[in-house]
């Protein structure tokens, strides 16, 4: 059961053995999934609260068979508790993020609204548990002190498969393009790339006219297109900075250090996996061999890289899974020696990208 | 009017006001597009000769509004024909390019077969023009001689992009990640894509089974997957290798001065443009402005780099189109000062990356 009283500090959630849990955007399409990835790891919820908008107030939804009914979110929403699993979106997470630390709370943020914050640890938990300390949860009210920012999906996706190698031999640039999913803007825009294709197949040759266009300003049926966040003025879109610089944060890298990295992102028509081909230059030879060790013993990531079948990594191997799949391991015919490396990974963007990235932060919470 | 004669040697074809021209392949994604552009571009044509296998033969295609008999494509095929344009396969072009030659016919081949031959021209006609010579074409019945080869279509598009900068700037280094569409492997690819996902939407969440699987080895509906180019012992398949050597046969690069490239080719469950995400490194400074105007003028290449809207080069914009559409087009970050660029560029698999080029080859062939 959880606590009755508000906890003043956030290390509560560590000394909880069943934390009130909150859920903020419960009813969107990663919301649905914290659901899903909690009951499945067993995580410990003495109580648990589904917030939402006002629209979506009074919907239910089912966790490991009771139903819960959705609340609205207020600024009153986080008496008592524990963690806050915020997905609501950037100006959501802004607004009532530091409200539910003051309450007490831990949050996990899985908005971009805090992660370049100085003080707000953004973490992967195979990456950097590390950065998850005393002195950067749970000292209370300080707008930021209590929230912990859960990276970009394409960003996670990439340092699952990166960051392994990255130990054993520095990375000094990374070439990286994207084919993402249409979950990585939510439950209705998968639900307009459905409805897009019916209506492209109602003409033989998929050529129907497309209506449906609510979400994205492009055809997406049978077609794709640079992300749709918004344009810098250097010609690249954030989708593609946050790769950059979260990159650079995760990794705790100095400005003397830092790994250059130039990021193309392409929405391609799938549903909810992100895949990435990967272009790596080593600071020193890395052999191929020795690359694929190192990923074959890589938590969270799981090797599809069967050449004699051309059997690689793809978005449904990913669809549902925890695991990063990694493939297309070869040595870069591009640059010298065994300085150079390709990889193709696929991860599923709701889940590792999101919800279950979030989760594991959690469950590093209450170690 | 074709001549009633048959020609001993190919320069026949430029000395013919209207040549007799063969099509094989005539059933396919390619040779239908091979009558649509020789209409569209008012090719001169005393005769048409339409070639299938025994299968296809018998069927009717229409011609500038004529109906024309596929014949059956046998070692008689090619009295008479000035101009055979070939796209049934590498084994098809194999065994009849030759025999083509010998009966005095110019051939210019849509396969690999004789790509990487010794004496035969690959040629974008925008790019390489001048490897058609006197002296390799028409010289009569040594195999090759006479025999003009068209490029793999995803080399064809990066190079309408890339060789422009190039030209003004030598490029070191191509990173290149594919996003192709289904013509590539041909029509029943294309009606494969159609079908399965048709399939795939028979349940909401289109999560329905596919079943129809006869072309590619994976489900192509909302997924991807590594080329089904038959894979090297080096790790790279053979779509990628292409796209390496025949650039450096087309820039006519000598040992020394070979660009490196890397590419992974990757199929996307789009119809018929393939796009292609390319990072560019340049032995000296090439500013993205100049970039931006030498693309600008570029015959065959149009502009889609819209920042203010987010607008940039999609397959559709490319669809039945003869231009390369070049966007993103940026200052890569990653590389010092000014000498890395990245764009991203769309074409036509089925036109300019294949009909369209090779009947631009047959027009120098003209003049």
């Amino acid at each position: 059961m959880p606590s009755s009283q508000p906890q003043p500090v956030a290390p509560s959630v560590r000394r909880q053995s069943a934390p009130h849990v909150a859920i903020a955007g419960a009813t969107g399409a990663v919301g649905e999934e914290f659901l899903r990835v909690l009951a499945q790891r067993h995580f410990p919820i003495g109580k648990l609260t589904l917030l939402a908008s006002a629209r979506s107030a009074g919907k239910t939804l089912a966790f490991n068979g009771d139903d819960y009914t959705c609340e609205e979110l207020t600024e009153d929403s986080f008496k008592d508790v524990d963690l806050a699993l915020f997905s609501a979106g950037g100006s959501i997470s802004k607004k009532f993020g530091p409200v539910a630390v003051d309450a007490g709370a831990v949050v996990v943020d899985n908005s971009s609204a805090f992660r370049m914050t100085d003080g707000v640890p953004l973490v992967v938990p195979e990456v950097n548990p590390e950065a998850i300390t005393d002195a950067n949860i749970g000292l209370g009210s300080d707008n930021v002190a209590g929230i912990i920012a859960n990276p970009n999906c394409s960003t996670i996706i990439m340092l699952m498969a990166v960051t392994p190698l990255h130990r054993a031999v520095a990375v000094k640039r990374m070439v990286v393009s994207t084919y993402q999913a249409a979950s990585g803007a939510g439950a209705a825009a998968m639900r307009e790339l459905e409805q897009q294709t019916r209506e492209a197949l109602s003409e033989p040759g998929a050529v129907g006219e497309v209506k449906t266009q609510a979400i994205f300003p492009f055809q997406y049926a049978f077609n794709l297109f640079s992300h749709n966040s918004p344009m810098q003025p250097n010609g690249y879109n954030q989708e593609e900075l946050k790769m950059v610089h979260e990159t650079h944060k995760i990794w705790a890298q100095n400005e003397n250090e830092k790994t250059a990295i130039t990021a193309t992102c392409i929405r391609v028509p799938v549903m909810r996996a992100h895949a990435e081909s990967i272009n790596l230059t080593f600071a020193h030879p890395l052999p191929e061999d020795e690359a694929r060790r190192l990923l074959e013993q890589a938590p969270g990531v799981s090797l599809i890289d069967d050449r004699a079948n051309n059997r690689f990594p793809m978005p449904l191997d990913a669809t549902h899974r925890d695991d990063c799949y990694v493939g297309r391991i070869r040595r870069d015919l591009s640059q010298p020696g065994e300085t150079g490396l390709d990889l193709f990974v696929c991860g599923d963007q709701v889940r590792k990208g999101a919800a279950l990235n979030a989760v594991q932060i959690a469950e590093l919470l209450l170690r």
